[in-house]
């Protein structure tokens, strides 16, 4: 990814949610949870966002079990949420409404 | 996999072949050939594949050139087209649909 | 995998974590906390032992952030720590010490 | 990955497949056979690829059937060999070699 990261502002970050349904922020990072049919659909999200965070070299917090997928992103070098976080949840949303139901 | 893999029958298999849209027999072996929209929609398909292929303990012959994915399926030990095949085309089938388009 | 998991004593935990370098008891699941060289190795990790965990249909609950992953096993429907947690801790060891350095 | 691709000469390619072990040119590609203890490994070392491939925007053709990867790599857009293949081969040797037995 060329560009570089920007640290987002309050309303930037409210602006955004409003088009991210089911994220919010929780201890100052994005945070979705999300569940699927089962272990092969969670895990396959997971393997293709994998390819997708090495490629921009930015990589999301994230926990499974099952068929759960809980996803924490933030900026560590800019101690806050950026345009890169906001640009991976997007690609997470796409992805994850593949795997859903 | 508790079942144990039986060999088709001709007629078992063009009956298969019937509710399996993309799919024809060639040297052998059930084959298709899948287009994704990229790599990571080829890649996250193969990688929920696979652990339906390890799960299975019976693995496709496939190869993958950016977004597209060719399978053959066989049942070696058997030396030719089984219950397993069909299995896995089928379950194939169901992920490539969320990958397509 | 064709066997019952079984519940273990305290004994057999105890003589289970004399031979597993790395791992202890934590909020009473088997506990591990790995670090690799970077993203390509920790995810890579996981994608082998997403493919064993399916195939024993005995999943981890686990968590990754760039290079580490943090592993906690336990039978949910047994209420403690299994024969499956201990045989999945031994696999997720020996791919481990393929990802290390 | 900021730079370009560029053709190598057949020199360069010489010099290079000296360095490489078990690769070679193949119908003009860089081409390499490998064979893992299983299909955990086999595959665990695809998605390790995986993340490589598309974090440098440049894919290889391979293909898999159980423990076994065949490797093809060109650019395309260069129709030859370029710097790119050569830095994807030097690579998946470093993952093959935390696969192999």
């Amino acid at each position: 990814m060329a560009d570089q990261a920007r640290r987002l502002t309050v309303t930037e970050i409210q602006d955004a949610l409003a088009e991210l349904p089911g994220w919010n922020v929780v201890a100052e990072k994005l945070h979705r949870e999300y569940k699927f049919p089962g272990f092969v659909e969670a895990f396959g999200f997971m393997a293709s966002v994998a390819l997708i965070a090495e490629s921009m070299n930015h990589h999301p917090d994230w926990s499974n079990g099952y068929n759960k997928v809980v996803v924490d992103l933030i900026t560590h070098s800019l101690g806050g949420i950026s345009t890169f976080d906001l640009a991976l949840a997007r690609k997470m949303e796409a992805l994850a409404a593949r795997f859903a139901r």
